[in-house]
């Protein structure tokens, strides 16, 4: 399967889906992509299996707050410095690139690399969503380290990690990507063919790009967008699950840029004469959405903040005072729900009292 | 030249006499130092001109505030983790190692790693006291790049910066040592011997040794110290200008640690009827001494604040009220007044109004 430029809004929109209001802002991900895509052609994505055991694939991704992403846009010729790094210092060549995490910019931004450094992208990543911080992932669950990781800027300069543990990288790459104004490339995680198909969550490239599409075509047929999504998602192997959780007006917002993080609130009030309100917290991504008092999703499963007309996903530093949306859960994959990912990016890894409810027993 | 066990205490003491206030807590880097020595034997230390113009020298240091120094003792089996990082990284073996300025830690770190590594220690460092940030070096302002640079804690975790400049190498340096608890082993300024000898301020670790053995001389002989130590001076090639420029007791001490460095200021009242007063600023170094507003002596001259009776030398962290003092400026080599020099470590960059003036233009 290839990606081309034309595939990239359908695909854009899908990754944003995923990220669940996190993983970057769609529109800025695909300026970023179609400029190198239009000097470099389109990006071959292959299967976990099609890597060899041995190969070593090197993830890419930005780091920073959602909302210094959207100020402050990332040459694309800045974004493989971090990358070529990491090749150096392990005096070996990538096999293939990858995504970290689904969203609107980090599914997207290996696909820069990818197309820059003529390197395929594998249909899978590390969260099978977005999260905050880098040791939230799938890798860190199964065994596979983050460091030494390289983190690089506009400056070309570069900062390499080597920690004992994948929270201290998280930590260390951080406050370096603070310093460095908040935003920086980042290779990290380097992990052998093996270490990939037993750890990454498979074949979210392709089903963003699908996710897309139906958004994209539903609009097209005039069609009922939301149906239509809960249809596809219904013949998918692992995101089978989904369901309108709330429909109505978002009337409050709370977001602040802290720590290098967008933290928040959004309250939105229930339509047609619903008294009822739903409250999501959200950190970069939501965490939690509560109607009343009460769980209706909660994480690791998908809360999708989406236009009410249109289905066009919201990240969260695109959340703004009287929109309104549809809010849809989606059950992630069985590997995101083990007891070893819930320790990692379960409820309680986020102060959330409540245990994770599959979106599937909250009916 | 070697130094042994039995040199520590005089080398610490002139150490911390030539850290004008900074460079860490002799009592600190004489435990670490004796503890490597007893295990590893003395550490030769060599003349500049003996390192081959295109050896490799690699500078060891501790980073961090003199007030963390004090109350975290690094591990001596901590203390090469950067060292030997800086030369796996450059693929290449030092030659010697040194410090990159004068002080009761970064005088005898150096040490350490000679010790543990085997490697001598050049005669000369890069500041010729002590200064508060990395660039602020003589290998800055004669063109030697501070990175790569290594940084490394007691969990053994290093960081490597590579950064555009030397003032981007501290301010990434500086966010990483802070996030690692405020205390850090950093290898950096890896330098060949040619520049060594182009940009270095020289001789001044047997300096340290020479000013630490004449106080003590002195005392054993009980003969006026402060006058010893002028004498002492007067021979030397560079730090010849020495005087009291005052004589009192501190009664009013201001000190926080902010952002990995320890600022404030220390007021001194006159003795014996003396109804003038002196203002010492500092950041982690002793900046300027202005006696009821005028100035004394000023950076980068040396502003040495020691015991009344002792001469023993007080750091800026161990000031405290009712200390009966005398405060001690002395000139520094040429190699750190040329306008070069100034442009990286005069007044002005520490948001000091004054121009430099020698001391021995103030008397």
């Amino acid at each position: 399967m290839k990606i081309a430029i034309g595939d990239l809004t359908d695909f854009a929109r899908g990754a944003a889906f995923l990220g669940t209001g996190g993983g970057g802002d769609p529109y800025v991900g695909r300026l970023l992509t179609e400029n190198v895509m239009r000097d470099y052609g389109e990006v071959e994505i292959i299967d976990a299996d099609q890597v060899p055991d041995d190969a070593r694939v090197i993830p890419s991704a930005l780091m920073g707050a959602p909302t210094v992403i959207v100020e402050k846009l990332m040459r694309a010729e800045d974004t493989s410095i971090a990358f070529r790094r990491l090749e150096t210092l392990l005096d070996r060549k990538a096999y293939a690139t990858m995504p970290i995490e689904a969203g609107g910019v980090n599914s997207l931004l290996p696909l820069v690399t990818g197309a820059k450094l003529g390197l395929p992208v594998v249909d899978a990543d590390g969260m099978g969503r977005a999260f905050p911080e880098l040791q939230i992932v799938t890798f860190s669950v199964y065994g596979v380290a983050c460091s030494p990781m390289t983190i690089s800027n506009e400056h070309e300069e570069c900062v390499i990690v080597e920690a004992r543990d994948n929270h201290s990288s998280e930590a260390l790459a951080r406050t370096v990507c603070t310093r460095m104004g908040g935003l920086a490339t980042i290779a990290l995680y380097p992990m052998s063919g093996a270490d990939l198909k037993r750890s990454a969550v498979r074949k979210t490239m392709s089903l963003a790009l699908e996710i897309g599409r139906t958004i994209r075509r539903a609009r097209e047929a005039s069609a009922d967008v939301f149906e239509a999504l809960k249809a596809y998602l219904g013949t998918t192997e692992y995101y089978t699950h989904s369901r309108i959780i709330f429909d109505g007006k978002i009337v409050d917002m709370r977001r602040e840029t802290k720590r290098g993080w967008s933290i928040g609130h959004c309250t939105i009030e229930g339509f047609g004469g619903d008294p009822s309100r739903m409250e999501i917290t959200f950190k970069n991504e939501n965490l939690v959405a509560r109607v009343d008092g009460r769980v209706r999703a909660i994480v690791p499963d998908l809360i999708c903040v989406l236009d009410r007309e249109t289905a066009e996903p919201i990240t969260t530093e695109g959340l703004r005072y009287s929109q309104r949306v549809k809010v849809m859960g989606v059950s992630v994959p069985a590997i995101m729900r083990t007891p070893e990912a819930l320790a990692i990016f379960g409820p309680k890894c986020f102060g959330i009292d409540e245990p994770f409810q599959p979106i599937e027993t909250l009916d």
